[in-house]
């Protein structure tokens, strides 16, 4: 199996644009190296001969996720509570329009289902989560060294608002509730009693 | 297709008993009505004769997750937060050993995941999702009302702590870290701050 590394960089990402492009349309469960491949101008043999299987280019896809996480998912801008709700904002409802981050959201939620049985999987989300973690315990205990934020505990309330946005999403696009823009405004009130200043 | 009135209880409790063994045993995606029949004392054509297709039969079930729920899932106190402590405990850790409720969360984990394309699941998911709510909702507007708990917005707060709590569940099952242990801790200092008047 190649690793990540030996991939030329063109490749990865006309396969990384393409798995997610092909994971928007077809899910995850119909997911086939066809169906990717058709979502670029490569074919299916170039995909193989690079990623070997489509469990090798998926764990790598989820890998992908968080390259530049921190630039695209988090504002800039020196107001640590705009940061926060500007981060929260791009957890829930996505970059793009909201068919869009629906459908993606919804092929996420089926990897995330299939991790129990998975291993190789279950590690790369963990790298995820743990990653996702690190970066909104960051943004809390910057707002309370700022002043802006109560001096709570930076960890627990990012494992409860990443718990809580995880969730959503997850309620979003398996029920028929408006569940992310539910959790939002509860978020709103809650941040304003627990954490700012 | 007959509803799930007309179907006899002895035959309704195997098959919601012989569903929850098998999706323990098996997980949703391999389930077959087979399966289910195999955990009861009953033959495949009885559970074909009287829920018609193995999707009927599912959402039967998760329709069932609810009966009893408040007894089963609510700790009888007059202590308000002992109530919801007692309560988030189940909906964490499950009333079974910890194998069978991370099986069985899995298992529940997938149908989610199915629902987006499956409108009968979810439609029911929706029904459950909303009473679980209503439930939640109703603990905290006891406790306000008894004076233990501030007086916080009982619905915000309910939609904050269950989308946490399904939110942990999923990373319980899909990643490496003990995620419903740490959303408990988190959950402990947060409702000292928030609602412990």
């Amino acid at each position: 199996m190649h690793t990540d590394e030996s991939i030329p960089d063109v490749i990865k990402q006309k396969a990384m644009k393409a798995t997610h492009k092909a994971l928007c349309k077809h899910g995850y469960a119909d997911l086939t190296m066809k169906k990717i491949a058709d979502e670029s101008d490569r074919c299916k043999s170039t995909f193989h001969y690079h990623y070997d299987t489509k469990e090798n280019l998926l764990v790598n896809f989820i890998q992908y996720l968080l390259e530049g996480f921190e630039e695209r998912m988090i504002p800039e801008t020196d107001d640590p509570l705009k940061e926060l709700n500007g981060f929260i904002d791009r957890m829930l409802f996505g970059l793009s329009d909201e068919e869009t981050t629906e459908s993606f959201h919804t092929a996420l939620l089926e990897i995330r289902s299939q991790a129990p049985y998975n291993e190789k999987f279950r590690e790369q989300i963990t790298k995820n989560d743990e990653y996702i973690l690190q970066i909104t315990t960051n943004i809390i205990q910057e707002g309370i060294e700022k002043g802006t934020f109560k001096d709570t505990d930076p960890k627990n309330t990012a494992i409860v608002l990443l718990s809580a946005i995880d969730g959503a999403r997850a309620r979003q696009i398996s029920t028929d509730r408006r569940a992310t823009e539910e959790l939002r405004t509860a978020l709103d009130w809650i941040l304003d009693e627990l954490i700012v200043e």
